[in-house]
């Protein structure tokens, strides 16, 4: 029978061998004293097994609070599970449960993070994974061989569909190839959903007309079930290329009921996602995260930025990026750079990734250009020039002067 | 223009009166450099308000990494914040983007967890809250004036449907209220959901037509969306009065979309709720957390249990269950209590919380119980009247002899 493998990073009051059986059993028979019906057969069968622990030696203080007295230390670990398929099938939701479940109240453990998970096969025919991903959000776009760019309707909130239309109006003309709500923005009393998307797709589909390029915005559908699809199907009939969904607050049985619709690209937003991520012993890894909103069939993903305005160090925004284009249920996810980015660091996430296959928002960066919008989208992509031909800043604002306008706007934010 | 209001614990290398103005700007206006079309009008009306702080004093070093160089020190304090609901009208996920965001990620806090929020009158209009509560899984378990007594198929996964409907046959002999599904026991292949709700179904309604007494089961449908829904209509036909979600694997919009559906008391099992809780400087309190569910129409909610298998200290379960009990939308959610309990907690959690409006979940402490189920049920329930008397736990045994058992059998593990 195929197997879900997990590697979880733990820290323990216990021999690490101990904690390890005590996370097993947790995830499969789960009680605190033998009950009559759980046989040797029935365990050999459905136990969730250790497959592989390596030590990483002891701490002095617990990472998190147990509620028990202090120990003498506490061992961390690296610790690999794995269950039968057989245990859940293809649930979605009961995979997370059995990956996660209640592992992170155990007072064995004074720290446990997922690190990563890995999927049979035979996922790839249940869960077909993000339908437009890298090659058909550039399709959908018509960008090939640079990044999209793109950027987020500001201020966040407060705009009427008139002058959001306006802001798309005058983005569309800079040239920009993606523009989406930001998350705080999904359908007020002030700017409600239709009135909004009718708006602003006459002013993408005309610009399409004009120009041949239809910029893709990424409408915040975030809601509840009804009205998200609701709105969804108002995007298809205008003639919109993508949504956007704030993941963690609708969740992945909502989010998979979205992407299931299978006519638009869906962007991933991830707020929230600190409170899973920003305590190393606590949560999980961005390479599990992203796996489960793959699974749930999200094409564009937020991955933080280089230099961004958030705690995350780069290696880890790296980590993320890389991970987004590792094939997963034979696709991949396009990884959406963000988090006051201005350009200037193209040069140093090209150096670090080696990609282009990223959608790179600029908020500020491009709306707040000294010279304008048009400007702004227009440094942006000479950034990523630059970036590709392995100049640093210092030489691709001697390679392009016009750059050092923005080093000289946002190289001290940046 | 009425207000949501949310109540944080901070903690950040900046003057406390700058942070909360840094936390208030990203959760309304947010970006990093002033934008056009940002007016001093748009900003008045839409932008977050600190509604009030309360220094708490400072600590040497910092809860979470910053990634930033070290400060002299970091100041703690509770920050109130509020917004108008136009920013985002009855949208639970936007009110959840808006009340979190990207805040738990800023390098300006070394710490944050929402303590507690609170929604004006008119969501109360919007959103209905629990059913069935309280007095809606009372009326439909016929149980009154004491705890509901529940219990977990154990085993978590394994059992075919005929072997858990067995152990259901007992369960109801016993004089069971309530019996769950565990978390990782939802639809697989060994026990499909269908014939599983058939093969119990059959015994509960057997039960009931014997006896007048209808036991609850919470069938675990926790899955994607439409599998919920068609499992939801299941038990619906086949006579249940309820089911379970996972609701953090499912979400907050999937979770809604079967409350909505009015027929059946939702069971809200919280697995993986320590990853948002464990750590004090990061995440939630259960006091923010059971509003979410309490919105999404969630009827019985887990809160852990005094003298638990986990990490938890009593008076956070405490705090919990005064929560759930609290009215809000008008009714009050159902608290599970679970996690090692056998009996021997009821004299404590009765005394800490003076109330017996609870769902009391024994697993072990049912079906492992030296003289059987039974036993194992009528311990309960005595131990409920013992606890309601005020004894303690020797007096209890002093005054109901047959107690004896469980303490000499459980009293170490509880």
């Amino acid at each position: 029978m195929e197997r879900v493998t997990a590697t979880y990073l733990i820290e323990t009051p216990l021999p690490v061998d101990r904690a390890a059986a005590t996370l097993a059993g947790e995830q499969s028979s789960g009680t605190f004293v033998a009950v009559p019906g759980e046989t040797e057969e029935l365990k050999q069968r459905f136990a969730a097994r250790v497959e592989h622990i390596e030590p990483l030696g002891a701490v002095p203080s617990p990472s998190l609070p147990t509620g028990r007295s202090p120990a003498a230390d506490y061992q961390q670990a690296r610790v690999s599970v794995s269950w039968s398929i057989e245990n859940f099938g293809c649930n979605l939701p009961t995979l997370v449960s059995t990956l996660q479940g209640n592992l992170y109240e155990l007072a064995q453990f004074s720290g446990l993070r997922l690190l990563d998970f890995d999927v049979p096969p035979s996922f790839a025919a249940a869960f077909r994974g993000p339908r437009f991903g890298v090659e058909g959000t550039r399709r959908l776009t018509g960008v090939t061989g640079r990044p999209l760019i793109g950027t987020i309707i500001k201020p966040s909130i407060g705009l009427s569909p008139e002058q959001t239309a306006a802001m798309v109006a005058t983005l569309a003309e800079a040239g920009i190839d993606f523009v989406k709500d930001d998350e705080l923005m999904a359908n007020p009393p002030h700017s409600p959903f239709d009135a909004r998307v009718d708006a602003i797709m006459r002013v993408v589909n005309a610009h399409a007309d004009r120009t041949g390029k239809k910029v893709m915005v990424a409408f915040n559908i975030s809601d509840e079930l009804d009205p998200m699809l609701r709105h969804y199907d108002k995007v298809v009939r205008a003639g919109g290329t993508g949504v956007m969904v704030s993941l963690n607050s609708v969740g992945l049985a909502g989010t998979k009921k979205v992407t299931d619709q299978g006519a638009l690209s869906v962007h991933g937003h991830r707020n929230g996602w600190g409170m899973l991520n920003r305590h190393p012993m606590l949560g999980m890894e961005f390479a599990a995260y992203q796996k489960l909103w793959r699974l749930a069939g999200v094409d564009q993903l937020h991955v933080n930025g280089i230099a961004n305005k958030f705690w995350e160090p780069d290696e880890s925004v790296v980590r993320s990026i890389t991970a987004c284009l590792r094939p997963f249920l034979g696709g991949t996810v396009l990884p959406v750079v963000s988090s006051g980015q201005w350009g200037g660091q193209a040069p140093e996430t090209f150096r670090l990734t080696r990609t282009v296959d990223l959608l790179y928002m600029a908020g500020g960066g491009i709306m707040a250009h000294p010279d304008g919008a048009a400007a702004g989208v227009r440094a942006l992509r000479v950034w990523w020039e630059a970036a590709v031909q392995g100049l640093t800043v210092a030489e691709a604002v001697q390679t392009y002067p016009e750059l050092a306008v923005s080093v000289a706007k946002f190289g001290k934010s940046g």
